[in-house]
């Protein structure tokens, strides 16, 4: 990591860049309020700090030896995020740093008409941002595979009606996109870019996702360790796009017999990751849970965690839903929810 | 399952019980408020429920097959525990169905001055019961065994300065207890005979304790599935004694890679097991993070998960502590969380 | 599945096809020696099955549940793979049925003369098959990723290199193949194209390659279970692809405390996997322990649990090599592996 | 670790022991054929190491810091051990550095029929150790415990059967000893004391079995990992027993989905131990897989990793069985693998 002082020039940037290419490396840079940070992306090992440091303009040139430099905390605390915790910001949306964002909507776009509704509904019942999925990245390529699975002209229509069903109740809206070919179309349409937890190791991906410049949203694999989500989120900033929210979403349950959710939701990862990067992180209880009867607990906690927002699949007719039924809220229930974590929100903050 | 009318008779009831006994099975009578159930214990195949129907003050004869169904909802249900939900009374201290019940101490016994110090600093702090490590059940033959390693008088020793504790400070005590030839001499001094994670599995140590007829808190193993903390409190309950705190303390934390906590906290446990039976629970955030700069985000994720209680280590000074330093807090910090958890606990309940 | 009687004309066969994508599903047509079987791919519910039954040529037609159906040997049985397996053949190497099939080679490719040198020694050794890196799918963006990461040029070069050394050694050749740009390059210069473990899940990769209608390697995530791994190989033989090699390389250490190997080889997948479908399946002692000195030792159990192959790093200088060194063999110890591997061969079968 | 001088004498060594029980320690003093080495016995920080160099017959004095000290080959090295690898006698068989020890037996003890009868069966099978269980350890109150459950009278008459089928049948014996108060039961009838997986974490049954001063077999828990298996394997070396046979039957599976066997089968833990101890290990094949139809492969592959022995459930009539019947061979089928594992022994070891 190399500190730029502050009346560094730019000449004096592209010097300290191009040093670093030379090497074989590329070199990340960001500019805060106060000062410039760059960051080498790839082995450090090859880079000389010790003559990096007298170059003009170089405040301090230090090798970083952890997968993830360019979010943490530390790359954070030079260019001025306050408390080194980035809101990432989208329309009039700010996740982090604040109350805790409500991400909803059905977890497959099945028709116009459901989404529409469902848009109504959860706008209605507090939620800041519509979801709904086009591509689902399923286990049984036997099993409903989403409406963009029919091909460019299906994946485009449902994003029209995701796209459509955002600006009619005014929330910025998220998909999950699947295929490095798909990431230009999906980004044409959406405010968000969400990677799946089976697509979480996809590098190609995230690398395809991240250079559309747009917030991304990667969750943790259900098999991943909070080292891994982090190093593999790297990908995405090494890109230049810091624009990342992290998702906790359960990993798979331990130890013999029957499992009563779907995955073990671990909550630490919360407060770790607010620990380790400067990144906003968010809960998704649906999928953790598998269980409706169990999203209102578990939003509380997550919230009172300190989760920066909430992804939450909700339906007007959970019995009806063509994908994950068993763990849609009703809209009525997301009210309950919204204002639950609204009150929880201030008091799990230290006094 | 048998369930007795109301105006059944003690002779009925005991005809009931010597059938199932004749079947080389045990029998455990519960008398509720308004109703006996008798649960068998041992394989129910072996019973003949049409028969064990037409019995005398017999109203309903059914096979549960669960491994846990003497601590079930379903079996609570029948003799009137409020909202099938039990509460564990120990001295004036109720753990169920309230406000978060906090026990806290240190890890390890060390001294009867470091104890009485504690006690009068945690009692100060708000917690309600006093816990104390004599007999440690380490990994390591190497590691530091607890004081009542030393044999029965160091053990006794140290139990006595745990009650002295307790009774100046007014707290009902608790600690863990290790080998089933201390189980008596433990039962002697404290409230709440614990069993820890390491022994979750020890069948004969369960049937042991239970027998003491005193509240029992069990601690699920870091790698136990719910549904095997489950079966072996069965182990407890069969002996008579209902008197279960199961308590949720973490598991193998999943991954490749740095593990950023001890274990993973999984904190769906609380609100599963609530739904699974009618027995309190409680969580520990010292074990499971092993990091006291996480131990107020997860008590407050806890108890918003509707967590029963907390069980926490605190030390006047951690850096001093011959056991876990690094995850012990101060009776300072210790104050600030028990009065966010005070505050949290109403919130985070359905309206 | 449908079954189609011998006598089944083509007209017969594409009147069930018909149907079958009427009902918006795919068909997977498998001739057979002796009968044409076709796979209906996508949610099979959607099919009137007692219609299908009665079209002219149909023998059978039954709905299958499982998620892998297409690579399940009951669809095997019904065209006539001797014994339900089938072998890959790859030029003149023939994996599966036979003598344990040895691909070989450095883990990542490091230059022309490296693995010119590795592909002569790995060829004296006994080795059938030549393996080398040329797109590393690192955790860390910071890492070595392989000389095609430097964009289409430097990996065609060391695409060519290994094409060369493969023509050179009489070897067929194996690389990695990540992000879905790359899949048509690299299928112009290798025989097997092999997915990595961390990119099993990758749904659109799987379909990409499968495509280039080469034989396809694909190893097991380290977090998945053998019903995942089964689940995403049938994306491949979804696309009318059946030449798929699988292969357990390990999963993730479970429990406290030092792990000695870098994941836990799974040797019963082997005959689980024999078991339920009629694919071959090689063992990668390699990468699943990481310790050269475990490699002979389990190498041979792979072996004796029946694994159709083993793949194994192997360099002339471990100490050299820019990846995972310590887990790579020298050419004289690949050897003393082989020999070990076809004397236990015959012997490991049943009598 | 202490080394005493080839010439030391009896006082030189109790000097030593002197010291370091007079530090809180307990010492463990293994006399080989050419030196005498002392195990401090807790934590060695407390010990003046550079003191105990100079006390008279003393080679050299240092500490070791891993939990398992006294079972580690570097202790064996020393008091002659060959290669470093112990061999566990009991009676006539020799266990460790040989042929496979093949133990057999039912599950569960039925009747002195059933195991007279399976006794006769697997001796003819070419079995070396009778096994059969009188204490089962399960994980439900509501299932079968083993005919010991019925109170030392029930247990007494099923070990008194075991013993005459072993002697009937000239096999040494071995049964799980679950229970502080059976241990001394056990062990008058038994040659090997057998430690359950789940009682594996019980650190007072450890030590109360290797009192008894008979070979003790320890099986890893299905959550621990071999370190776990390794420290706990030390509270009985501590007790100065070191006749400890380990047991590999499988961990918990991972990942979403069905599982195929029972536990995953851990085989690279073979040569670790191996590397690690001078312990011999042995392999349960019925446990780890659950199904008969895999205990072949798994054995073959057991012994070709290199493992000391296996422990193989057998039964005449595995559906008759009241526990685990799906997972028992027939004797014929035992003596397929004994005959293949015999085959395989010698061709799996390094030329």
């Amino acid at each position: 990591m190399i500190i730029m002082r502050t009346d560094a020039t730019e000449e004096d940037i592209q010097r300290v860049v191009g040093e670093i290419e030379r090497s074989g490396l590329r070199a990340d840079v960001s500019r805060g309020e106060f000062m410039t940070v760059i960051g080498p992306v790839g082995d450090e090992r090859r880079l000389a700090f010790d003559h990096l440091a007298t170059l003009p303009g170089v405040k301090e040139a230090n090798m970083v030896e952890t997968p993830y430099k360019l979010i943490s905390r530390e790359y954070a605390r030079f260019f001025g995020e306050p408390g080194a915790h980035k809101t990432v910001t989208i329309g009039d949306v700010h996740l982090g740093n604040g109350e805790p964002v409500i991400i909803a909507g059905p977890c497959a776009v099945e028709s116009r008409a459901q989404l529409m509704r469902i848009g109504e509904e959860v706008k209605r019942a507090g939620a800041h941002v519509l979801r709904g999925g086009v591509f689902k990245p399923r286990s049984s390529v036997h099993s409903f595979q989403g409406l963009g699975a029919a091909g460019t002209e299906g994946a485009e229509e449902a994003l029209h009606w995701l796209r459509q069903a955002g600006d009619e109740y005014d929330m910025p809206v998220v998909t999950e996109v699947r295929g490095e070919s798909m990431v230009e179309l999906v980004a044409r349409y959406v405010d968000i870019m969400h990677i799946g937890a089976r697509n979480m190791y996809d590098q190609d991906l995230l690398v395809a996702v991240a250079r559309q410049q747009k917030p991304v949203l990667l969750k943790r694999h259900f098999g991943a360790s909070i080292e891994e989500l982090l190093s593999f989120s790297e990908y995405i900033a090494a890109e230049g796009n810091k624009d990342i929210i992290l998702c906790e979403r359960g990993i798979v349950p331990m130890g013999k017999g029957r499992s009563f959710t779907r995955y073990t939701l671990d909550l630490a990862a919360v407060p770790v990751i607010h620990n380790e990067t400067y990144l906003p992180v968010i809960v998704d209880p649906s999928h953790s849970t598998g269980r409706r009867d169990l999203i209102f607990s578990m939003s509380c906690a997550a919230v009172a965690a300190g989760a920066d927002g909430l992804m939450i699949e909700a339906h007007y007719d959970p019995s009806e839903a063509l994908v994950d039924g068993p763990q849609m809220v009703t809209p009525d229930e997301l009210e309950e929810i919204i204002q639950a974590c609204r009150r929880l929100h201030v008091l799990a903050k230290r006094t």
